[in-house]
């Protein structure tokens, strides 16, 4: 038999946990959230990263006068009497393709032929699509002939017509992707504020647990939560530094765990949480010198999940069951990650939905089930992706919600109208 | 006046494309593609990527018999005549927290203290929670009292329970993502197959264009699309190789895209394949040694998008109006990527949405609105990005799906349900 050491102060706090709602455990974690440090970065390194600073637009745009016609460039005081009966000749001046600025100066009845997107030449108050045309050639000139009065401004799209200078384009905290990019790029800014990347430090703890390469032994599981919250950490917008993972030795994970504060952002365990004999993380953060945010949270799964703050830095200590440790994540981590990287919204979106099926599993607890979404008719479905114990394994891969069911004393019906957070992947 | 040298077979032929439906150009491009190569990565390399091979249970899951409960594993036999009237003591043998196999086989009238997820010993054929027993010491010695009888199999999970051996677990064409990662781990799955990323070769054409750091000139604007381009490809899942522009020269432009056809999978490029004067992309894929698969598709924006095989490598020549490249990746781009990563869905999920306001845009082709959706009281609802021509610049980052409007004489009402492709961003 082995020996369970235990501080007496410890062993009876931890059967004596509070629980407080999910909402309040959230407040009470992410309103210690900072923002990220700011950096410059090459635009082409920006692709994913969330923007530090609100970008005015440098210039308007277009930033010249734009031909929206394959066509020719005209003067409409010249064509006011043209008709099919009186085709108007213009003399051509000039050929502007994309990307030149003509050096001619549009005067009485003269006309130069440009093209789409090309800049609309001085003089010129409209453009005359080509099929609109008639041209002919006398001695090395060029006529273009008119059929028809044009509008002033007809076929250009005036400086500033798309953006104004100093239009806001983009806020503060905004996720850059292939639109933000091409915003970014339009107006030149090719060195781009970003918010430093939280650099998140994971280790899970259990003397069960094995490398994710070691053979099976009895009694004994591989580590795959440490490999899922990197992922997830990822996808929030950090960088997970991956740790080994600690056996059941208090002493051991208190030294992890302090130098882990000393260089990271935040830190993220699962296991140990539990009031079992060897939940050595539920044991630390109940030290004095440690600031616990919360170890119960009226939620399934993972009610065991702790927060606190110790030397300045955010713990976050999720339980060691695989789906409630992704859950744990989603609520608790994940929003702060992103609060950190100035995200206006950094809790995962909720959405209703309507229950394809019954959810007969009820509990005091609300509920955070892993679901899947289908979208039929413009409405929404969700469909338990855990119909029972025996898909919990594969529940995880198999969601993109999480359905909220709150505490009830019968289950749901079928047709329920039902909140859901969509899980981004 | 510039000079605009022409091939007269091109010069008639680029007035004479064929549109075809987007369906028809889709299967034409993707019947080519084929699966790109396998190759290994560690797991913590494998994030993001798409699984090669389906996935089945090297082993059953639980490996052994685990306790469901923090308490007792005991022998139901024992306790047959238990009830809080007559509590039935057993003797503890052993204490088996997580991690450890214990030694002992529980015999008549023993008991083993055991842990949530620990391994059930040798005998025991039930766990009894902890709140549910008594215990005492005599003389070192520690009993655990039962005050009822247990069901056989009690708080176990069965081996296999969750996952039989040889069933599949992932299947092959999967995105591996926290879900997936947490199943590889739990099986030791520590070397990944994956489909090796397609490279794709990304330049725009165009006189126009300036990079992203060059100050802005009359007539000219800065290469946006190769970088949003840049985005999209990585977010299908493939490595963007992005290449300077190429002014409209199009001998110029044979040279890079003959060069990117022997070192890429695919070639994407942007502009040069309108029916104006520098359409040189369209000029190129005219050429006796090109297959050409189409270069008008009914659609807005994008009809002039373009396909051709090349030396056996697709080329998908897009249009250099931003929302038109943002939306040709879409439909025909992102799907080769994905074919060859072998999803098994590499086309937009499409959902049904009500439209939110009036749309009045009418045309002969089926037009992609780039829009935005929302879901409200469990109904998906669709308003698009670009309500006029002055927000171009700004909808591809406002959208979040591509409205499907069918071509119609008149326009579309809100409240009317239309079809849109969703946007994975």
């Amino acid at each position: 038999m082995r020996e369970t050491s235990q501080n007496p102060y410890i062993a009876s706090a931890k059967f004596n946990r509070k629980a407080i709602q999910v909402s309040e455990a959230q407040k009470r974690a992410h309103s210690l959230v900072g923002s990220a440090r700011i950096e410059k970065v090459p635009i082409h390194e920006a692709n994913g990263r969330f923007l530090a600073e609100d970008v005015f637009a440098p210039h308007p745009y277009p930033f010249f006068r734009r031909s929206g016609m394959d066509g020719y460039a005209i003067r409409c005081e010249d064509v006011e009497q043209a008709s099919s009966n009186q085709v108007i000749w213009l003399k051509v001046i000039d050929d502007i393709p994309c990307g030149y600025a003509s050096d001619m100066i549009l005067t009485e009845t003269t006309a130069a032929r440009i093209m789409t997107g090309a800049m609309v030449p001085e003089g010129a108050d409209a453009v005359v699509m080509l099929e609109a045309t008639e041209s002919r050639t006398e001695g090395g000139t060029s006529w273009v002939g008119i059929k028809r009065p044009m509008d002033q401004g007809a076929n250009i799209t005036p400086v500033g017509f798309e953006v104004r200078p100093d239009e806001l384009l983009l806020r503060q905290g905004t996720r850059i992707t292939a639109g933000e990019l091409s915003v970014l790029a339009t107006f030149g800014i090719h060195q781009v504020p970003v918010f430093s990347k939280p650099i998140v430090a994971v280790f899970a703890t259990g003397t069960e647990l094995l490398r994710v390469d070691e053979p099976l032994q009895p009694g004994k599981i591989r580590n795959s939560n440490t490999i899922m919250l990197a992922s997830q950490i990822e996808q929030a917008g950090g960088i997970a530094v991956v740790q080994d993972s600690v056996p059941d030795d208090i002493e051991l994970a208190r030294q992890r765990l302090d130098q882990a504060i000393q260089e990271y952002d935040f830190i993220v365990t699962s296991g140990g949480v539990s009031v079992g004999d060897y939940d050595i993380m539920g044991d630390l953060v109940r030290r004095p010198e440690v600031d616990m945010l919360f170890n119960k949270v009226t939620m399934r799964p993972g009610s065991v999940t702790t927060a606190a703050v110790v030397q300045g830095k955010l713990l976050f200590a999720l339980s060691g069951n695989p789906g409630a440790c992704y859950v744990g994540f989603e609520l608790f981590v994940r929003p702060a990650i992103r609060k950190m990287l100035g995200d206006q919204q950094p809790y995962l979106e909720t959405w209703t939905a309507t229950l394809r099926q019954d959810f007969n599993k009820v509990n005091n607890f609300t509920r955070f089930v892993r679901s899947r979404l289908e979208i039929e008719d413009g409405r929404v479905w969700v469909t338990p992706a855990a119909i029972d114990e025996s898909s919990v394994m594969v529940s995880i891969k198999d969601s993109d919600c999480l359905m909220i069911v709150p505490p009830e004393q019968k289950g749901l019906q079928a047709g329920t109208q039902v909140q859901v957070l969509k899980l981004e992947r």
